[in-house]
């Protein structure tokens, strides 16, 4: 940990846009005076991030960019830490004045809230845990055969008791069947789990699992020799495809877009790169030709419930985004590997536990893809026909979360338009089952002997802060139903007629999707009329209809993460309501988040809103989903809807073969065929 | 019309795959057989075209092939025509054996039916329109300025009307402003709409259009120039866009597929290209490392009812596929324009009024592309990273439907799955509006001055004749529903359990997709079990949850499309049971397709099942939609679910920089810097 910060990069900045993500220089301040706030006292830094600039002071400073107007002075630089007292345990949050090198809060937290899990802690305790006696003793039990040895993934420990209030990790653990770096040891996992204290390093207990059809355990037994289901090239026994022929990506004039430090500029589109530890990408202030779009865009919150009840497995419940946070567990990517083409990487920087800078290298991916065609006509009179290609922007980052890979994207089009793109993918979370019996368990999927994936969901929350042509916005959706003839004062002899029916969200609460009525929702902006719909200006949010959480409502699963309930929660903005399951989610008792904004009940007509949107993939995994799952993808798009008077995309020059270059795969084989 | 058949087009085949589309020979010889049937008789031809192959005789045929035996006869080769008497006016069906030259079967269809439209009637009825007195004279009313024009599309008549029994066109009169061959007339339609008989071309009427809030008309009057919103590139005023940099696809190596006529090998998959003049791209006999997977994929129908109450758009509700068909409106498409890449085009044949063969160049194309990432996993203890990207193989159509284009591809992938993916772009159909009075039609978007397009939608249904490792399946669905303790034998004390409730459908009929119950469809081989999951191996259907028709199910739209009622039919297999609205569409009164095959209710378990899955668009338009689309994409997934014992595409190789040769910006900026 704690690498070298690149000595290209500057000791101290003078200024910093307020979107700009954290810098080491601040790193460093911010240690400096924290630790200079408790003269003599050991700390233990989990966390030290920008925090939000304040919305009503960023505002003035941000249109007057956007209108190029001269600049006033930045809001005030603030950045938070999470840290603990070695000497007394607590736990505390500061936040800082960077302007003023002030702290300008400090609080302890109540002994009942769990801070996110940090790298260090993560890594410290996999080998607390790999060297503690009683987990020597039971890894002895299982007589492995020389050259086989056991790893362990340390586990959020979920929550079953609301009187637990130590801080507490589960480790799962596996069997590594051979020395190689990308050896597939989720294939065969454990059936014991010791849980421990993570501020202690105390064993509290080990955990034996259920391995049939109920909650029975057994002892640790000598290891029945299986073959692992390997994913790494080196160790599978079939031999590569040798008929995959290369595909380049070349753009002989560079990209299309422009950078200044976090900012980019593409197609009519400007916005900044955000990052942080928890969210990891976040995208800022998105004009499209000059007009406000998006105030900030970022995936707020996700959680994985698992459908297996046998305990410990009952517990299994990720908050990838507030348990860990997604901006720690990016990869740091390589070129040609995540993305073709010309690409700009971003990188970020995060702290260890003694509150140095470590830099985060290429998290953040940039570039641009062709996806297929955005318009075409053909005159059929006389064949002349106009096509544009679809080149879009894609932003994105990729997390690992153990044994689980998610891709986010935010792909931005010539448009207007704007997706974000979840992909899941890595290696399912494993358990061991006896699989000598004819066993079904029925909420799980055997992947290999002796091995099955427990059914579980991930539901996303993403945050929409709008910004459509100003500040203040109103939530609406349209539902498509029959015309009644009474109502529209028209005849419709032959039923035919049908409309669009407007429900106004005019107070803080939730909504729901509806695709029986085709319900699509809209975020519009009532003092800006277009011109030839003679309606407000909107973008429309096509949201992803999906089931619900599953599990009961009582259980601590649905009720550590309300904003499952409904796929849409409409909020007023007040700074600091930035996570949809509230600020500390690791071993949360329940939700503190968007539910909670909601139930207020805000004035939410023609005011500055927030739009969350929850939606869920239910994964009952298929036996070709491991041992590495081919990708499956959910897409949210929002799309201007009146916004502009006209397709917005008329000036993107045609697509022709000059510049395309394609090639005829018969002249191909034909010069081929004279070489 | 009548374009050559092509030299190098042997005059003869001797021998057909029994997938093969029709050949000019076969056209020729249809003609000549057909003809002497009726001596001395005028004969108009519509259709000549292959008819499918009969499924018991193929599958011995396509089985010996897939298992490397020798091959026996193929079934006999059948042709189809639909053809006009011209002395009685009787609208024909026969049948053609090719190998024996004979007439197999010639049947006089009721005077009821009404055959497609077909490409020479479309544009004599246009001239014989534009050529009436009546509409010259209504013409004249519009007291056009010098270099101003008026043109028609005609228009799918649609049905109001029990009794009416004749071959109806509508006619829709647009001002062309400029002489320009991409001129967008659609922005200035006329007030008068003509309706001509097609058989005899006499005028049956002029029906006036509405163009406020209720059904009255008025005479047509002098036109008030206004400007045409314009899409292209000549005619519009915005300078393009001119920071949009080439972005080729290079394949130095050639494309990853190989082609044996229509035969297609790519990435374990193996299967035919077909094309009919109906439902133009159709994929036959898709095997997947050599096991059967599919019969037969196509999109078999699909319906555009308006939401316009008013006469005449009361009636406005094509089928594209049964009243036009697909194949016959096929783009002749261009390389470097609609695809990127190595590029192999099909071509297609169909018939001009005389019986003769047209060639149709380039209406299929088949490409590779890059979709990112297919999986990826890191080591988090080592980064030690597997990526493997997405590559896909892409088999498109572009459909010109008048105003409008559909843009159909079946996109397949190396881990078994295919999408079905539809592009809808264009011009949407438009209507003249009173815009200087503040109305507001609530089944319409003003898109321009004076021009509106009301809503709609597009119904497509997908039919796919599944083979899951043979041709005996099972249609089941899965819904994700809390476990009941008692049920399963197990104790859930935290309300977490979930499992996957099965039902299956064991009498033909109907289903529905449930978002609330996390509905996923299977068709599965009871006989084949998976030695991993111990279940049998099936292809999940990711379904497309979207609204019905929302016409009353009294008006002739919903009756003449009964396949819009439910997203999912099953019916046993039974030749000539191909489209869902039945074979004729065109004036139908009600439907004669899939509601009544899955009606009989026959015994589908472990059977020769079709799926047949309805999806849709509610399009109501925005005015980003105009003057031409950027496009709305619907798709479709089958993926294997348990197929496999394992991921099918661990053998692809890695995502390496050295293969992929992408370019750090950074890198590209200093290199340009240096020059």
């Amino acid at each position: 940990m704690g690498e070298n910060i690149p000595r290209e990069y500057p000791a101290t900045v003078p200024h910093h846009h307020p979107f700009d993500p954290i810098r080491p220089d601040e790193i460093s301040l911010a240690t400096t005076i924290l630790k200079a706030s408790f003269p003599g006292v050991n700390l233990r830094f989990k966390v030290i991030d920008v925090k939000e600039p304040i919305k009503k002071d960023v505002i003035p400073y941000i249109e007057a960019e956007r209108t190029g107007q001269p600049l006033s002075p930045p809001p005030p630089r603030l950045l938070f830490s999470y840290l603990h007292r070695l000497d007394t345990h607590a736990f505390l949050k500061a936040v800082i004045n960077v302007d003023t090198k002030a702290v300008i809060s400090l609080k302890e937290l109540p002994s009942h809230i769990q801070g996110p899990v940090d790298v260090d802690e993560m890594i410290g305790l996999e080998t607390v845990c790999l060297q503690h006696p009683r987990v020597i003793e039971e890894i002895a039990k299982l007589q492995l055969p020389e050259g086989v040895t056991v790893c362990t993934d340390p586990w959020i420990y979920g929550t079953d008791d609301e009187n637990e209030h130590r801080r507490l990790v589960q480790f799962y653990m596996f069997i590594v069947p051979v020395d190689h770096p990308q050896s597939n040891h989720y294939s065969l996992p454990c059936t014991f789990s010791p849980v421990l204290d993570a501020n202690t390093g105390e064993l509290v207990r080990i955990d034996y699992l259920p391995t049939g059809g109920d909650h029975s355990t057994t002892e640790t037994q000598p290891w029945k020799p299986v073959k692992a289901v390997e994913y790494a090239h080196d160790l599978i026994e079939t031999p590569l495809r040798q008929d995959l022929k290369p595909l380049i990506v070349q753009q002989p004039e560079g990209p299309s877009f422009s950078l200044d430090g976090q900012l980019v500029q593409w197609q009519k589109w400007r916005f900044r790169v955000g990052f942080n530890y928890r969210e990891g990408l976040v995208l800022y202030n998105l004009t499209f030709d000059g007009r406000n779009v998006f105030y900030r865009l970022s995936l707020s919150e996700m959680t994985v419930p698992y459908g297996d009840p046998r305990r410990p497995f009952h517990r299994k419940q990720a908050f990838d985004v507030g348990d860990v946070g997604l901006g720690i567990t990016c990869n740091q990517l390589s070129l040609g590997c995540d993305c073709l083409g010309h690409i700009k990487y971003f990188d970020g920087f995060r702290i260890d536990s003694q509150g140095r800078p470590v830099h985060l290298r290429n998290v953040i991916c940039l570039h641009e893809q062709d996806a297929g065609i955005l318009h075409k006509h053909t005159n059929y009179r006389n064949g002349q026909a106009t096509v544009v290609r679809n080149r879009q922007l894609v932003v994105q980052m990729i997390c690992t979360v153990s044994n689980y890979e998610y891709i986010f994207a935010w792909v931005l089009d010539q448009a207007g338009g704007v997706e974000f793109e979840t992909r899941a993918t890595g290696i399912m979370s494993t358990i061991p089952i006896d699989d000598d019996k004819g066993l079904d368990l029925p909420f799980s999927t055997p992947v290999g002997p002796g091995v099955s994936a427990p059914f579980h969901q991930h539901i996303f929350n993403l945050r929409i802060d709008p910004a459509i042509d100003g500040f203040n916005n109103t939530v609406v959706y349209e539902d498509s139903v029959p015309l009644v003839p009474e109502e529209h004062g028209i005849d419709d002899p032959y039923g035919v007629g049908y409309v669009a029916r407007t429900t106004v969200l005019d107070r803080a609460g939730f909504s729901d999707t509806n695709v029986e009525l085709g319900r699509v929702f809209k975020i519009r902006n009532d003092s800006v009329i277009n011109a030839i719909s003679r309606k407000p200006v909107a973008y429309k949010v096509q949201t992803v209809a999906s089931q619900r959480m599953i599990m009961s409502s009582r259980s601590f699963n649905a009720r550590r993460a309300r904003f499952h309930e409904h796929p849409v929660w409409v909020t007023r903005y007040q700074d600091d309501e930035l996570f949809a399951a509230g600020e500390f989610t690791n071993q949360s008792r329940e939700s503190t988040g968007v539910d909670k904004w909601a139930a207020r009940g805000d004035d939410i007509l023609d005011k500055d809103v927030v739009f969350w949107h929850t939606f869920a993939l239910t994964h009952n995994p298929r036996t070709e989903d491991f041992p590495v799952m081919p990708v499956e993808k959910l897409s949210v798009h929002f799309k201007p809807s009146g916004f502009h008077e006209k397709n917005p995309a008329l000036d993107v020059p045609s697509s022709q073969q000059a510049v395309n270059k394609s090639t005829l795969v018969e002249e191909a084989a034909k010069a081929a065929c004279c070489n």
